[in-house]
C-alpha cells in the first residue's frame, strides 16, 4: 500500500491526542498537548504540527499518509468546521479541517467524537462487520454515533445523533443544554453522581456513599460502593439502567440496529450497568425485537479508542 | 423509455387498490378488489392478475412495465415477505414478492405502506429533492417511513421506523402492540377519539361532541366541533399536537431531517393539529434545530397517494 496509515486526533476539552495508526488498527505511536493553552487556533495547530511531525518522520514521511481523522465536540462533517463547541476555548467557527490539510498537506476529515467512535467499532472494534448499529457514549455528556447500511448518518445539516438529548424524563432533570429531561442528564457520569445525590439526600438509608462528601461523589465512587454490594449503589444502577434500556428500546424502533455499543466511563461498571440496561430494553421492546437486539461494550482499548475513532474517518477519505 | 411505467399496489386491510403510473407520477388507470375476500392467497392472487391484466393491456402490454412495488403493513423489503402482518386475514408468512413477480414476469418489490409512503413523497410529492426526510403517516395507526441520505432506512431486519411504538408516555395507554404509552395510542385517528373520550369522562364540560354518542366519536367529529371554535375539539387537537410535537423532537434529534411529512386522515384537520405540532415541536428541539425543520403536509393527492407511494419503489427495481 503506497500510504499505509492514517492520522487520528481526537481534540477534547482538556487534552488533544493524536497518533499514527495502520489498516489493522495498531497505533504506531501517539502523544498528546493542552487543547487549552492556545487561545489562539494558529498557535495550537503550529504546537500540533510540531508534535505530529516528529511522528510523522519516524513513520516514513507525510508520503506514507492517506489523511486525518479528527473527532471534536461539534465537529461538522460537511463543513469541516468546529461550530460553537460549548467546551472549548475557541469561539464560533473554527475552520479546522482546512487549518489542518492546509498545514500537513493531506486530506482532513472532522466529525463529532461519538460520530468516531461509532466509526472506530466499526473499523477496528466490537461492530466489525456490522452494517446497523448505534454506538452511544458514556462519558461526561452521553453522546451517540448512528450507522445505517455502513455509513455513519450526518443528517441534513451534519449534526445527526443527539441521542444524549431526546427527553427520557417530560419536566425532567435540567440538562446542560437548556432543556428538561435529557437522557444526558440521567445516564452521563454526572448523571449517575446526580442520582447518588438525590437518592442520599431524599432516603434516610444506610450506604457506603456517605462515606464521601455527598458533593464529590462520582460514578466511580458508586461502582466502588456496588462492588461491596451497597445497596443504594446497585440502586442507582438499576435507575440508570431503566433510563438507558427504555431510551435504547425507541433508538431501536427508529433504525433497527443489529446492536447497540456502549463505550466510556460508566461501562467500568459492567454488569452491574449492562444488567438492569438488557433487562429495562427488553421489558420495552416492540416484540419483533425482542430477544434479537445485541448490547456490547466497545471493543476498543480504552487508551487508544480516541486516537483509533478518529483515524478511522481518514481511511474512508 | 422502453419500459415507461411502473405498477403501484397497496394492501390495506380492507382494499387492495393497484394503478399503473407513469414518471412523472400520473396514474394512468386503478381499480381495487376487496382484500379480505379470499382466504387463500393464491386465490387472490389470481383476482388482481385478472384485473390487473386489463390495466395492462390498455397500457400496451406488460412490456412497457418496469416493476410493481408493493405497499402492504409487515411487508419486508429484504425477504419479500408479507410476515404476520395482524391486520390481514393470511396468517404467517406469505412470499408475496415472489408470487406477484412469478404471476407478471415482472421484478416486484414490496415494502410496508409508511415506507411506500415516503418513497411516493420522495418521488413525486412534498419530499422531491430532499435527501433526509421522515415520513408519519397519522391512520387508524401511526406509520412511519425513514429516508437517510436518499435511501429509506431499512435496518437490520428490514423492520425499521417503527416510530409510532416509541414511547411518548411512560405507563400510558394501552396500545394495540401489547405495550403501553406509545405514539401510535395518542396520534392515530382512534387515539383522538380516546382523547375525546377521556376529556368528556373527566371533565364536566359543555361541548358540541357531546351530541355524539361517546363511543362513537370520531377524529372527523372532534374537527367538525372545532370548525365551530370548539373549546374541547380544540384541546383535543392542542393535546395530540403536543404529544406528536414532543416526539417529533427527539425524531429530529436521531436523523436531523430537512424536514417531517404528515399524512393521513388526521391531516384533514389542517392548521387545527398543525399548529400545536409546530409549537410544540419548536419548545422542544435542541436549539441547533429550532427554526429549521420544516413540517409540511404531504404533496399526494389522497385518493391517488396509496397507489403512488408503492409505484415509486418500483423505479427503484
Amino acid at each position: 500500500m503506497d500510504k499505509p496509515y492514517v492520522i487520528g486526533m481526537d481534540i477534547g476539552g482538556t487534552n488533544t491526542v493524536f497518533g499514527i495508526v495502520d489498516a489493522r488498527g495498531n497505533v504506531l505511536s501517539k502523544s498528546a498537548v493542552k487543547t487549552s493553552k492556545h487561545q489562539d487556533i494558529n498557535l495550537y495547530i503550529d504546537e500540533i504540527y510540531k508534535e505530529l511531525s516528529v511522528l510523522i518522520e519516524k513513520a516514513g514521511g507525510i508520503s506514507k499518509i492517506k489523511g486525518i481523522g479528527v473527532g471534536a465536540p461539534n465537529g461538522n462533517h460537511y463543513t469541516g468546521n468546529i461550530e460553537y463547541a460549548p467546551n472549548l476555548q475557541w469561539r464560533g467557527v473554527i475552520p479546522l479541517s482546512k487549518l489542518m490539510s492546509d498545514k500537513f498537506g493531506v486530506p482532513t476529515v472532522i466529525t463529532n467524537d461519538a460520530n468516531a467512535a461509532a466509526i472506530g467499532e466499526m473499523t477496528y472494534g466490537a461492530a466489525r462487520g456490522m452494517k446497523n448499529f448505534i454506538m452511544i457514549t458514556l462519558g461526561t455528556g452521553v453522546g451517540s454515533g448512528i450507522v445505517i447500511d455502513g455509513k455513519l448518518v450526518y443528517g441534513h445539516d451534519g449534526f445527526a445523533g443527539e441521542l444524549g438529548h431526546t427527553c427520557s424524563i417530560r419536566n425532567g432533570r435540567l440538562c446542560g443544554c437548556g432543556r428538561h429531561g435529557c437522557l444526558e442528564a440521567y445516564a452521563s457520569a454526572n448523571g449517575v453522581a446526580r442520582t447518588a445525590k438525590e437518592i442520599l439526600q431524599n432516603q434516610n438509608v444506610d450506604s457506603l456513599l456517605r462515606n464521601t462528601p455527598i458533593e464529590s461523589i462520582t460514578s466511580k465512587d458508586v461502582h466502588y460502593a456496588a462492588l461491596q454490594g451497597d445497596k443504594i449503589a446497585l440502586e442507582i444502577f438499576e435507575f440508570t439502567g431503566k433510563i438507558l434500556g427504555e431510551a435504547m428500546a425507541d433508538f431501536v424502533a427508529f433504525s433497527a440496529p443489529e446492536a447497540v455499543i456502549l463505550f466510556g466511563g460508566l461501562t467500568k461498571a459492567g454488569d452491574y450497568i449492562m444488567k438492569p440496561i438488557v433487562n429495562h430494553l427488553e421489558k420495552n421492546l416492540l416484540q419483533i425485537w425482542q430477544g434479537k437486539i445485541k448490547v456490547l461494550f466497545s471493543g476498543l482499548k480504552e487508551s487508544d479508542a480516541a486516537v483509533l475513532g478518529s483515524s478511522a474517518l481518514a481511511w474512508e477519505i
